[in-house]
C-alpha cells in the first residue's frame, strides 16, 4: 500500500466509522486526524477528561494553551463561554477545565460532552477562513476569506471549484477585497502566502478525495509569516449525495451535436400544411431559409406537405436523418422519439411545451429516460428550435434569421431567444446559431460548448443560462474552451439566492451568485450583467481582434469623452498606458500646443480630419500601444462621416500592414453621427453613438477574456 | 457671555494659542479640551512626567489604564511600541513609563518627549473611526467608518457635510458596509446608536464652528451599549483657508438668471454675415429657431446682418438688452464686457475659446474681474452656447434644437453638449433648456439649479459636471431643489482621486469620488453612472409619475423576462411587492393553470391581447400596487403593434381614472418591437427593446428621487 493510499485508508476509516454511528459530523479528534492525513497543519492539542488530566498534558503542549468544550450540542463555543484563552500555567490549567465544564452545562444543561480540549495557543497572526462546502450546481467548493466576525458581515470570501490548483489558490487570495492585509498593513509583516494557498489546495483535494464530506471549516486559520495553521475544524457529513448526472464522452457528444448542428438531412414529426400550425411554421423556415439538405415532413396521412415527399414515420424515410424536429402534442413525443430511436436519429429538438414547465415532471422524465434508452440527444423540450445559419437552417417556428456571423448564441428562455433574433436583424449582427434550450431535459450548455469549441464558423459563444443542469460539467469544458474562443454568460436570477440550508460558515457563505460569479472567472468565461450587455458583447467581441498587451491608450477631440472614457476605462479594469517621452513628442507635432498629450491624447475640437487621421496612424504603428479608444466629437471642420470614413481607411491600411489592434470608438454629435457608427461597425471597428461606457465595456471584455485565456 | 459662547471663548483660545506658536497640530491636552468643550466624551487622563507621578495619577484615574508616549514626532505610536494597554497596578504604571519613554527614544532618537498620557482603558467596545476633513470642493464634511486595519484597508466609511443633523448622523451608521455589525453579531450587544449620532453632530458643529479645524480624528471611538468616547483624538489646523467664491443672494441669481435664460432681447455681440463664422451661426440658429423677441447684432461696421439692424456697441441698441451672446476674440470679450455693463445687460453668454483651458488663466480672471464689476453674470467661457425651447432660443453655434420638453440638461463639456442634442433628436426627447457652462468662469451648477427650480417649463433636471467650482453653493441648492424636481448628476473624473496632501487618516479615506457619492446622497441628487444612463433618466423621468409607494407588481408574458426584471429590481433597490392571496387569486382568473401568479405574476407566452388586457387593467387599479414594470414577448398571438396599443389604451384608461402610477416595459422580440417602443414612448409609457435593465434602471432612478424627496 502506498503512502498515499495508506492516507487514504486512514481517512475512509474515520468517515466510515462515523457512517457506521450514524452521524453527520466528526468529531474534534477525527477532524484532526483528516487534517494530519492530508498534510493540514493544526496546533498540538489533547482532548481531556478531568481537570488532572487537563493540568498534565498542558504542561507537554506547552503554554500559553487554549481550552474549549467538545460537545456535538453546543456549535458556537465561543459564544456559550465554552473556550478560555491564555491559560499560562497547571492551576489555571485545572481551573479553565471547571470553568468551561460549568459554561457548557449552563449553557444546555443537557449538552453530551465528549471532555475538554487543551489546545496549544498561537501566537497572533492574520485570521483567515478556509472551507469547503458541496454546491447544488457545481458540487465541491473550497472558500477563503478574512476571519472575524467583520468579514461575515461584509462576506468578503471567494470560491473555486475543488479541486484547486496552487496557482488558483494563490489567486483566490489576491482576490478578496482585504487582499492588501495580507500582505501586512500598519507595520504588520505579510502572511506566507505560500502556506495558505498549500492548505487551500490540501483542502480542495481533501474533498475532492471523499464526497461524503458536504462541508468543512477550517474557521479560524492563523495564517503568519512562516505558515497557516487551522485552528478550528469542522467537519460535516452527507453520505446519501445526489446522484451523478449519466454524461456520454466528448467524442460521443461531438459526434451527435455535429449531425444535429449541421444536419444533412432534417425530419419534421408533425409537419403540416395548415397556416399558423407549428408544423406548419417549421417546414416554411426551413424551405425558405434556404436549407439545402433534404427536408422530410412526417405525417401520419399527408402525401406531400409544401412540395416535399411525406412519410407516415420517421423510420420510413430513405437515408440517414441526422435531426428531428418535433411538432407534436407532448403526449405523443415518447413514442415519436422511440421511432427517431430505430431509425438512428442522433438528435430531437422539442420544441412542444407541456412538460416540466407547467409541473408536468413525470412525462418529461419519460422522454428522457426513453431518449436515453434509444440514444437519443434531446433539444428542449419547451423551445422556439435553432438556428445553423452557416447551413442555412431555421429549425424554428419563430422569424427565420439567415445573417452569417461568428457567434453562436443560446438562451435558456423564449423571449431571450426572440429578443437575439431581433437584436441580431435590428444591429445587422451575424450569428453563426441561436439555440433554444429550454427545459434543458438532456443537452445542455456544456453539449453546446463541445461543439462550438471546434465549429470553425464560430468564433465567439454567448449564453443565456438561467440554470446549468450540471455545473460541473459546464465548468469542465467551459475552461477548456474559453481557451481558444470567448465565452459569455448571461447568469439570469442572479438575485434569488435561494434559501439554503447550510450548517457551516463556508456553507451559508455561498450564495448562488457568488458561486456563480467565482466559478465563472475560474473557467476564465466573461459574465455580462445584463441582456443589453450580452447582445453587445456577442456583437462586439467577433469584431475585436485580440490584443497583444495591456496598453490602451485614449485619443480624443472632446476634453469631455476623454473623461468620460478614463472613467469608463477604469471601471472596465484597462489599463491606461503610461505615456513615453518620444511617443508623447510624436504627437505633441500634431496637436496644438494647448492640447492635451499624455493619455487621453486630447487633439481638441478645432482639428480638421488631417490631425484625427494623423494621430489616428501614429497610434496604429505603434507597437507599444495595445489597443485605441477614440472619442469623436461632431464638429464643421471633421463631420461625422467625414471621421468615419478616414477612420476606416486607417484600420484598414493599419491592418493591410499587420497592425490588427482592437480599436474602438465613441461618438458624440447630432443624429448624423449615427450612419458613422453604423459605416464604422459594418468595418469591424466598434463605434456607438451617445455613449463613452458601452465601447469601452466591449473593449473590457475582451480583455477580461484575453486574460484568462493567457494572450496578455 | 452665554454658555456657549464661553464654550467657543474656550476653544477659540486653544487655536489662538496654536497659531502664535505657529503650529497646525494641536497637543493631546488641546485636542482634549476641544472635546471637553463641545460635550464629545473621552477617558479620563491625566499628563505626566515621571514614573513616580504616573504611579500617583493611576490610582485616582482608576485601573486598568493604557499608557502613550506624548510627542509631536511620534505620530503612530502603537507602530513605535510607545503604548502600553492593561496597566493594573501602581508598579506596572511606573514601569510602563519608563518603558514607553525608553521606546521613544529607540523609535526617534531626537524626537521631543511631552510627557506620557495616562488613560483610562475603556472596556471592549466597537472600534469606530469619526472624523472631518476639508474637502476643496465641499468644504467641511464629518466621516465616519468602522475602526481597525481591516477597514482602513476596505474603506468602508461615509461622510456628509459639516453641519450634520442628527437624522443625517443615524443614517450614517446605516450606509457603511458593515452596518450589520452595530446591530450586535454573534451574541455581542449593538451599540447605541442614538450616542454615537451624537457625537457625529457634535463633531460636525465643531468644525462648522471653527474654519481653522482642517482635520480631525477620533480614532479609535470606542461604541458600546451605553455610549461612545473618543480614545485618541488628532486635531490638524490650517490658517490660511482659500478665500470664499463671492455669492449674490438667491434672489439676485434668480433676477439675472430668468433674463438670462427666458429673455425677451438678445444682443449678439460679434454678429457677422459670414457663413461658417460663429456670429453667423448664432444669428441663424436665433432667426431659424423662431425666437420671437427682438435680436440686436452688434458689430462695428454693419449696417445690418441677416436683416435685423446692426449696431456698433450694445450701448447703442434702444431699449432692454436681457442677454448678449459673445462672437468676439477671447482678448475683445473684456472690453466689450464693460460695454454690456455700462448698458446694464446682466449676463453674457462667452462662446469663446482661448481662456483657462488653454492656459490663458490670467486673460480670464480678467474678464471676471471686469464682469464683477459691472454686475454681470458670465456662462462660460469656452461654451457652444445655450437653448432654452419655451421660448425658441437658440442661443447657440451648433445646430438649432427646439422640441419641447421638461427636462434641462446642462453639459460641461461641449462634446456631451453635442451628444445631448443628437440623443434628444433621436429619441425625440423633448427640452426645456440645454446649456454649456464650459470653464465655468462664473456660472455654476448652482445657478442653473435656482432658475430651473422655479422655471414652470422645466420638472427634471440633468447635469453633466466635472468639477463644481463651489460645491457648498450646489449643495445648498440642491438640496432644495430635489425636494421639487429630480435632479440628475453624471460626474465625470470619478475615478482621478488627486493625489491629495492628508495628515489625517479621516484625510486620507476622503477621495474625491467617494465624497462627491456621500455629498450627492445627501442632497436627494440621482447620480447617473454613464452618459447613457444620465440621458435615459432625463428622457424617463419627465414621463414617470412620481410613485405613490415602493410596491413593484412584474407582470410577464415570457418567464425569462421576469427572471431578468427581477434582477434588475434587486439592483436598482426596489421592492417586489408580496402578492396578497386576495389579489393572487384575482390575477388567477385570468391566467393558465400553469402560469405563476406571485410576483412577477407570469401570464406565459400563448395567451391572447385580452389577457394581456385584463391583466394590465387589473395592476393599474390596484391601490396596493405602486408601480408596474411589464415584460412582453414579441408572439403571433399578441402581436408588438398590438401589445402596444392595448397598453397604450389601459394607461390612458387608468390616468383618465385618476390611477396614475409609473408603467415601464421592456419588448424582447423581433425588430418590429421598435415601433412598438416608439409607439408607447410617445405616450409616456417608458419602453425599450432588448433589454430588461433599462426600464427598470430609469424606474429605479425615479424611485431613488421620490424616496429622498420624501414621497414614498
Amino acid at each position: 500500500m502506498s503512502n498515499e493510499d495508506s492516507v487514504r485508508a486512514g481517512v475512509r476509516a474515520a468517515l466510515d466509522r462515523a457512517r457506521a454511528e450514524n452521524r453527520t459530523v466528526l468529531n474534534a479528534g477525527e477532524a484532526k486526524a483528516l487534517c494530519d492525513a492530508y498534510g493540514i497543519p493544526t496546533p498540538a492539542e489533547a482532548v481531556v477528561k478531568t481537570a488532572d488530566e487537563a493540568a498534565a498534558r498542558a504542561a507537554g503542549i506547552g503554554y500559553p494553551v487554549v481550552m474549549k468544550i467538545l460537545s456535538p450540542d453546543i456549535l458556537h463555543k465561543t459564544d456559550a463561554s465554552c473556550v478560555i484563552a491564555n491559560v499560562e500555567n497547571q492551576a489555571a490549567a485545572a481551573q479553565a477545565f471547571d470553568a468551561v465544564t460549568a459554561a457548557a452545562k449552563a449553557h444546555n444543561a443537557g449538552a453530551r460532552i465528549d471532555g475538554v480540549l487543551v489546545q496549544r495557543q498561537l501566537e497572533a497572526g492574520q485570521e483567515v477562513i478556509v472551507g469547503a462546502a458541496t454546491d447544488p450546481t457545481f458540487g465541491k467548493l473550497v472558500a477563503f476569506g478574512l476571519g472575524g466576525v467583520l468579514v461575515e458581515v461584509l462576506r468578503d470570501v471567494t470560491f473555486r471549484l475543488a479541486p484547486t490548483t496552487r496557482a488558483d489558490a494563490l489567486a483566490m487570495l489576491d482576490e478578496i477585497a482585504g487582499a492588501a492585509i495580507l500582505d501586512g498593513v500598519r507595520g504588520q509583516p505579510g502572511i506566507s502566502k505560500d502556506a495558505l494557498a498549500d492548505l487551500i489546495a490540501k483542502v480542495g483535494r481533501l474533498v475532492d478525495d471523499f464526497p461524503e464530506i458536504a462541508e468543512l471549516d477550517l474557521n479560524p486559520v492563523l495564517a503568519t509569516a512562516e505558515g497557516a495553521t487551522a485552528v478550528d475544524v469542522r467537519v460535516l457529513l452527507n453520505f446519501t449525495p445526489a446522484a451523478a448526472r449519466p454524461r456520454p464522452s466528448q467524442e460521443r457528444i461531438l459526434a451527435a451535436m455535429t449531425r444535429i448542428m449541421q444536419p444533412n438531412a432534417v425530419a419534421v414529426i408533425g409537419a403540416s400544411a395548415g397556416e399558423g400550425k407549428i408544423g406548419n411554421s417549421v417546414m416554411r423556415n426551413l424551405i425558405d431559409g434556404g436549407f439545402e439538405g433534404a427536408i422530410h415532413p412526417i405525417h401520419p396521412k399527408a402525401d406531400e406537405i409544401l412540395g416535399r415527399k411525406c412519410y407516415a414515420s420517421v423510420t420510413d424515410v430513405p437515408g440517414d436523418v441526422d435531426v428531428a424536429v418535433f411538432c407534436i402534442p407532448a403526449a405523443l413525443v415518447a413514442g415519436a422519439l422511440a421511432q427517431c430511436g430505430a431509425k438512428g436519429v442522433p438528435g430531437a429538438v422539442l420544441i412542444p411545451s407541456g412538460f416540466a414547465e407547467i409541473g408536468e415532471h413525470e412525462l418529461q422524465a419519460e422522454v428522457v429516460r426513453v431518449a436515453r434508452e434509444n440514444d437519443v440527444r434531446l433539444m428542449g423540450p419547451n423551445i422556439y428550435g435553432f438556428y445553423y445559419t452557416h447551413k442555412n437552417l431555421c429549425a424554428t417556428f419563430c422569424t427565420p434569421y439567415t445573417e452569417r456571423g461568428e457567434v453562436a448564441l443560446s438562451s435558456q428562455s423564449g423571449g431571450v431567444g426572440m429578443a437575439i433574433v431581433g437584436f441580431s436583424r435590428s444591429a445587422k449582427m451575424g450569428v453563426s446559431a441561436i439555440v433554444g434550450l429550454g427545459n434543458k431535459a438532456d443537452i445542455d450548455e456544456d453539449d453546446l460548448l463541445t461543439f462550438f469549441e471546434q465549429d470553425p464558423n464560430t468564433s465567439v459563444i454567448a449564453m443565456h443560462v438561467e440554470d446549468l443542469k450540471d455545473g460541473r460539467a459546464f465548468a469542465d469544458v467551459a475552461q477548456r474552451v474559453a481557451k481558444k474562443k470567448p465565452v459569455v454568460v448571461l447568469k439570469a436570477g442572479r438575485t434569488s439566492m435561494g434559501a439554503r440550508a447550510a450548517n457551516s460558515h463556508t456553507g451559508a457563505l455561498a450564495g448562488d451568485d457568488r458561486v456563480y460569479d467565482a466559478v465563472l472567472r475560474q473557467c476564465g468565461v466573461i459574465r455580462a450583467r445584463s441582456l443589453n450587455d450580452m447582445l453587445e458583447f456577442a456583437r462586439g467581441l467577433q469584431a475585436l481582434p485580440t490584443p497583444k498587451g495591456e496598453n490602451v491608450l485614449i485619443l480624443t477631440g472632446a476634453g469631455g469623452s476623454g473623461v468620460l472614457l478614463s472613467d469608463a476605462c477604469a471601471d472596465n479594469d484597462l489599463t491606461l498606458m503610461p505615456m513615453p517621452d518620444d511617443l508623447d513628442a510624436a504627437f505633441r507635432e500634431y496637436i496644438p500646443p494647448f492640447g492635451a498629450a499624455g493619455n487621453p491624447v486630447d487633439i481638441t475640437g478645432g482639428e480638421p480630419p488631417a490631425t484625427y487621421r494623423a494621430t489616428i496612424d501614429l497610434a496604429l504603428g505603434e507597437d507599444r500601444v495595445h489597443a485605441l479608444v477614440i472619442g469623436y466629437w461632431h464638429t464643421i471642420i471633421t463631420p461625422p462621416m467625414v471621421f468615419a470614413e478616414l477612420l476606416g481607411e486607417a484600420v484598414a491600411a493599419a491592418r493591410q500592414a499587420g497592425n490588427d489592434k482592437p480599436v474602438v470608438a465613441s461618438l458624440v454629435g447630432d443624429v448624423e453621427i449615427e450612419r458613422a457608427c453604423d459605416y464604422l461597425m459594418e468595418r469591424n471597428i466598434l463605434a456607438y453613438p451617445y455613449t463613452a461606457e458601452k465601447p469601452v465595456a466591449v473593449l473590457g471584455a475582451k480583455y477580461r477574456w484575453a486574460r484568462a485565456a493567457g494572450f496578455v
